[in-house]
């Protein structure tokens, strides 16, 4: 039994009343449409971008963005790569997806890896993204990660497989 | 201003309507109390957990758990590995913690890798957990994570920091 306790413009919370191993238990749901983030080099370093992250400030990551209504997992992530950064990718391959909070959140975020990159516009932002692009060598990437500098989910994901499948040690 | 939409068993909803570079904003954003998550390798396995998260049916994962209140992340982590696999540890370090979704979510998770562990006791799980122990061979890990068979953030994030740091390949 599923009640639906908030619709959101982002997400929603449902509590279900189910039964786990013959018992009645109760279950906060976060239903969430989706993510999708792009991993993209440029003469060996990684496009970041600098985003204004309410309530964590100011966090360094990989460009993403959620899925609109009907929207595929790769169309999300060259729109959001081409938004905040203004790069296009001549091509693009899955690189790894995963659940961010498997035990209370629907969300599931597509990582990419895009190839043959170009600047061609401007930063096209929602007006409530403050968002600036910062290029990083993807070694002293790598180096932030493992001291503890980039806490985010989808940059430390896509980071470390796209350097664990290309064999890039520190 | 913020509003309360809803205060839960593990999480909690609020509203916000703040300034960001001088608009009126509104931020749907999750309260979490945070979890950790242990890494523990015995003989070259890794210890994971197959457990039933609903939504999203039966997941591999490493033994993790939501910090009760004021509980420290170190005391959380292992409390989950003796709750979730009967295993003890004697010493433990920082591995990596992160935001699993940082756009909406106050949550982070603080992963340890464990050693000297030890099997000490039988499971103690919650009622309304489904658990079993398995121990899978720590590169075989590595290679179902970059095969997609691993979905979970806190696995793929400990398990290929720890590679990274520990210099393992595949």
């Amino acid at each position: 039994m599923r009640k639906r306790i908030f619709q959101g413009r982002v997400l929603s919370l449902d509590v279900y009343k189910v039964s786990l191993a013959g018992r009645k238990v109760t279950r906060e749901v976060i239903e969430h449409p989706g993510a999708a983030a792009m991993l993209a080099i440029e003469d060996g370093k990684l496009l970041l971008v600098k985003q204004h992250r309410f309530p964590h400030g100011f966090v360094l990551e990989i460009p993403a963005g959620t899925m609109k209504r009907g929207e595929k997992p790769q169309k999300c992530a060259l729109r959001e790569l081409r938004e905040e950064t203004g790069y296009a990718a001549k091509k693009m391959i899955p690189l790894v997806k995963y659940y961010p909070s498997i035990g209370y959140n629907t969300e599931i975020i597509h990582c990419f890896v895009a190839s043959g990159i170009k600047k061609v516009s401007g930063l096209e932002l929602d007006e409530d993204e403050i968002i600036s692009v910062v290029k990083i060598d993807f070694k002293k990437v790598l180096r932030m990660i493992l001291s503890g500098k980039i806490t985010d989910s989808k940059t430390i994901c896509a980071v470390l497989t796209y350097a664990m499948k290309k064999k890039i040690h520190v």
